[in-house]
């Protein structure tokens, strides 16, 4: 108990010695370059909502800094998803492969295209799917039929298999591609966290068929409320395009849809704060940067617990700033949690794993014994940009 | 070919000797009051997405203003009538009365809930669901058994029964209460055009389980893309508020969501927005009804087309100001509409019948007549506050 007591104190000493003794969110967002007016142009144009040249301009520069060929902005990250697993094909009883150990959104939009997620298990390194597991899980549990993946239990078709780059930290990419290739399953990427980081060089979401962003509040960037399809594919661009203004046909007055579409665009208003949001990334990027070394610092003599560091050949964003319990210490979360946010020092546990959810306990998965490890040991801390040294 | 010449000539004098010769939008929104005062503070305190003061706001004055119990702001339109339909417990395999003469979202949202639309007729004097002949139709094609009602047809159940009121002329609410009672059916109102509108004095939206708004760019008031739901029913308000915002149980820190929720949120930099246009929503709705006034006199003496007005008992709010050819005219239409918009005076039809379109096809139907010939034959023209006299 002494040993506890040292602990919980010495993690809220490192915390207070970066953030200071005020009370300090877990991320807030930071508007310090042309938010205002490119929000005041855009009211002055009357040109609020679902067309203007901001969202234009929104989807030229997201392209242009993730280098994807194409982007589709929309109305948030959920909405992204469930358009890429549309694009993906993914149908009424199909099963997707998402990690157990990963926001319930991931599952949600799987569940609106009537599909079951199915879970796979995550690694430490990444904190993503671990690739080798899943790959031995599908040799023993699916067969190849007609160019699909069939889950042997199920009889099911396994369509989509989607990663997502947790607290922005890459997954095991290489490995989850050569799965996609392998056993013919589409990869999608859920990089809602990720916008700003990059495995071998290359931005997160532009790797699978199709990935998405959100730029909720809590996020790296912000447009309020939003989110957007990334793809080099330039047909599903087109239907991504198409699906999300309700699937009307061009012509100069007559309204004629051709299949179930939806209201998805992102207004005008939320994408010229995208576009001043996105002018700031790369200070915002310097700055978690340089937060994650202040940590470092801090908890460099922490025994019991570790700042989790980015994946190897990547450069994460640092979205989320994560501790990771050792496993002999897991039962200390729970009072370090309190204790924290008594201090008025924001923190919060990892998600819950989503096969422990009502909505989702009878959906197939495969061990999880890592996801379910890593799920009792991880604490996110304070990760505003604003908490680095580095000038914004 | 002389009448029809003179009809098209006539209508465009008409049209220019109100609102002018210079190009003039279908329907523009306007930014005169505090909406730029609510947005910088919108933006000061960063709050700009998922929570803040404004969405509590808004949400307080939309129920003020309607006579409402409660409202829960949403991303759009089509968002709160997917979750007005789940809430009246719309499924898989269900039906739904929509009518065949609504825009497509109407549709869309009975979908998303993996049910079917049934398309009801409408009527002359309200544009909407024609009360009387639906009844009749029921009367012959349903049964009544474990108090639901079942299409004989089908074997389906009629879930909900949704009006929708046109271009915000309220639709004869009475009757359809009335089958709705009789026939085990949940009213679920479609009010998406309706704000600022009245039926016997009573707003649009409040007279079913639940009833649904948009603020789309192109409505009376806008927040560049959102919506609301509607009820005076306490449970509901509380699902609808938990299942918009992702099915999350209270928790300081927890990630546990007991049913598949939604992301539906009005960012709280939209409801800003909104919270200053509803401001300013009753010199809008002064303004439409001057400009309704004015096209009355310009449009007296042109014989074959009708300005529409609003139904008996009823105050509209004018949303789309609209014209009806006489039936022996429809075939003109089409070139009305062509030499109104080279004229830059922009005009559009009404939708297309949604049981013509590709994803509806086979959607079950009763005759549609009346809907079919009102396709042929509505046109709405310039319809701006700004347009009006009345000062704003």
């Amino acid at each position: 108990m002494a040993t506890s007591n040292t602990l919980v104190n010495e993690v809220v000493e490192a915390l207070q010695s970066v953030v200071g003794s005020t009370p300090v969110a877990l991320h807030e967002p930071s508007f310090e370059g042309n938010e205002w007016v490119y929000l005041k142009e855009c009211l002055d144009s009357t040109f609020v909502s679902s067309v203007g040249k901001f969202v234009d301009r929104f989807e030229v520069d997201l392209a242009q800094y993730t280098g994807s060929k194409y982007a589709i902005s929309v109305v948030n990250g959920t909405a992204a998803l469930q358009i890429g697993l549309k694009l993906a094909g993914v149908q009424t009883e199909d099963e997707v492969l998402i990690p157990a150990l990963t926001f319930v959104a991931t599952a949600n939009a799987v569940k609106y295209c009537n599909a079951t997620p199915h879970f796979a298990d995550s690694e430490e390194p990444t904190l993503g799917i671990d690739a080798s597991k899943l790959r031995e899980y599908l040799k023993q549990n699916t067969i190849q039929q007609s160019g699909q993946c069939i889950n042997k239990n199920t009889a099911k078709v396994i369509r989509a298999l989607v990663p997502m780059h947790t607290f922005g930290h890459p997954s095991d990419i290489e490995g989850l591609l050569s799965i996609s290739h392998d056993f013919k399953i589409a990869l999608v990427e859920d990089a809602a966290e990720s916008l700003g980081s990059f495995y071998q060089g290359k931005h997160t979401g532009t790797f699978g068929l199709c990935g998405t962003l959100s730029f909720n509040g809590n996020k790296t960037i912000t447009t309020g409320g939003g989110g957007a399809i990334l793809t080099n594919d330039k047909e599903i661009a087109r239907h991504a395009k198409h699906l999300t203004t309700t699937a009307k046909l061009p012509h100069a007055w007559e309204f004629r849809h051709d299949e179930v579409g939806y209201n998805y665009r992102m207004p005008n208003l939320n994408a010229a704060l995208g576009c001043a949001q996105l002018e700031e990334l790369s200070g915002k990027l310097k700055a978690k940067r340089d937060l994650f070394t202040r940590y470092l610092e801090a908890f460099r003599d922490v025994q019991g617990i570790t700042l989790f560091r980015e994946p190897k050949n990547c450069q994460s964003n640092y979205w989320l700033q994560t501790l990771v319990l050792d496993e002999d210490m897991s039962e200390l979360r729970d009072v370090i949690l309190e204790t924290t946010n008594k201090n008025m020092i924001m923190t919060r546990p990892i998600w819950v794993l989503l096969n422990e959810l009502t909505p989702f306990k009878d959906s197939p998965c495969m061990d999880l014994s890592v996801a379910r490890s890593l799920s009792c040991r991880i604490i996110n801390i304070p990760s505003s940009p604003g908490l680095g040294l580095v000038s914004l």
